[in-house]
């Protein structure tokens, strides 16, 4: 079978693997039918050391169950399914309080711990089967796959962004970013009612479809200009949450001038960064609270995917270009150049 | 009337200044009956330069008033009141909020912010008078005073530790620190209802009140020895809620080793530090949380004074000594000695 793999910076390569196979009584084998590439790749694609390569990539997809361990009960061959980003049984004290990405079973975890698996290939062994995997209601040609598809990462954790910032009708939101993740946070805080919405981002077709999303304001000024534009919508106090969906240490300072006294900064992804200002000239004199962190998307699915099946909500619309594998290489490229939003994979 | 000063690290003194009197027609002119010293005046004990004194100290006090300016309604001439450490108009979006540490009237703000007035004092001019002061219900004599001068600061604050880190009846907490504000957190979390609260602390006397006022476990090791302490008593996993009560940089490291994932770590009082790890590898991986701030103790007064006034709760045995003004230097000395928790002045 085929399946990508990066070798190092901009160095993304597809290429002939062994068939992946059930190898634990707890093992679904899925024949992947949809994939896709998520903006957290772009950070290796940046910035990988060929010295840590090659690395197996992709942990968002939608395929049909080809084989199954002797003890797996929740899903059998032939189901079509998704596949959230991290692995978890969905059974322990974590899983049960929501919180899959923290689950404490030892085979618990991201896909980059399943170094010889990964989604942007022909298929994928999936550990702990029956706590990751969600059976789908549709057949894998439905025009919902794309926004199923969403349900494995990336509105999931839009999602969580918005939910960890408690937002609800009375809140003011702002979005930064106007990536896959930001443009899903705009349509996870008008899904939770916020009563403003301003997203940040630049590029005129990403704030276009944030509007579409629910996006009241877009703001496309960054730093200090950016504040003030921000400041200047929200009578000068800023927004109750700010959902930082890039992961820069600069995207972070400008949260930090837009969150209301007593508003939380509520960040997913994966932050490029460790240290950061927190005391008193910062987060603590206004009771500023910081949240967020990988999404426990397997917990969102039942919740979001009603909406998906009866077309109240489309974010599969942050997939603006398609291919089969021998494209992903391109892929990779044309989302580091802007030129894509969010790639999808036909293997 | 007298006043005390801080002249620089270890140096403060007791001094003759004019009478604060009622300069505004908000004001309301005060004559403190009871006053105290703050763990948050230590820092400045430990480190103030010369160059930054002399500055007028104290900012928890009740007392008589005994003049108003002609717009104060609220209270009026020989009224019992008591200060909280933030001045508020209680009437702005903030203060509705209940954050009235972030008021957003020109006159709020802390203490130090009126360099000519402080409740280490014989009278303090109170500016806001409407907003600030609240009226007790008892004489200046009564034996609840310790208890109630606890509203002005350090029984809010505690309160707030753990209000912030959302403490209920599903709750594990950790309070990291012995001192008036991490024992207060502890009878804040036993009165939200938290199953469990370890106190983490080494002074025997502090941490036998601790016990006194609700912890269920007493850790007295910091650090890695601590956190494993912590983590040995909560099967493996640390608790929901971390009240830091301490604010250094190691106690912040000591709250990242035993909140479990999830969970909140809540800050009050002081940090001394503002850069701090946030990132992957540290609050963000587990989706750890991050709350508190200068605590908004004017909200609480109102909730938490019913309880001291029935003898419910005793904040006041925090305090461990009494001193006229003249002892106030020997005072702040035998606080930072740890010899004293908490010094109340009678001036």
């Amino acid at each position: 079978m085929r399946a990508t793999f990066m070798y190092g910076a901009g160095d993304v390569r597809v290429e002939n693997v062994p068939d992946s196979v059930v190898k634990l009584p707890t093992d679904a084998l899925v024949r992947v039918t949809a994939s896709c590439i998520c903006g957290s790749d772009l950070w290796p694609y940046g910035s990988l050391s060929p010295a840590d390569g090659p690395a197996r990539m992709g942990h968002e997809f939608i395929g049909v169950v080809e084989d199954t361990g002797s003890q797996v009960t929740t899903v059998k061959r032939g189901d079509l399914v998704v596949a959230p980003f991290a692995i978890s049984d969905n059974t322990c004290a974590f899983c049960r309080e929501g919180l899959h990405t923290s689950c404490a079973h030892p085979q618990a975890g991201f896909w980059d711990g399943e170094p010889e698996e990964g989604g942007q290939a022909e298929a994928v062994r999936v550990p702990l089967a029956d706590g990751t995997l969600v059976k789908l209601p549709v057949a894998p040609d439905s025009a919902l796959i794309p926004s199923l598809l969403t349900l494995s990462d990336v509105f999931g954790t839009g999602y969580h962004a918005a939910v960890a910032a408690g937002v609800n009708e009375r809140t003011r939101v702002t979005v930064i970013g106007d990536g896959a993740v930001g443009l899903l946070a705009v349509l996870s805080a008008r899904r939770l009612g916020a009563e403003q919405i301003i997203l940040m981002g630049r590029h005129p077709a990403r704030t276009g479809l944030g509007r579409e999303f629910g996006a009241t304001d877009v703001v496309s000024a960054r730093g200090e200009e950016g504040i003030a534009q921000v400041r200047e919508l929200t009578g000068g106090h800023g927004t109750h949450a700010v959902l930082e969906a890039v992961g820069t240490m600069s995207a972070y300072e400008q949260a930090l001038g837009i969150v209301r006294p007593g508003g939380v900064i509520s960040r997913v992804g994966v932050p490029q960064y460790e240290e950061a200002p927190i005391g008193f000239g910062s987060l603590f004199r206004h009771n500023l609270r910081l949240a967020g962190g990988p999404a426990p998307v397997r917990a969102y699915i039942e919740e979001l995917m009603p909406d998906i099946l009866d077309g109240t909500l489309e974010p599969g619309k942050v997939f603006d270009a398609t291919t089969d594998l021998d494209g992903v290489p391109a892929g990779y490229q044309d989302m580091a150049d802007r030129k894509s939003l969010k790639v999808l994979i036909q293997p």
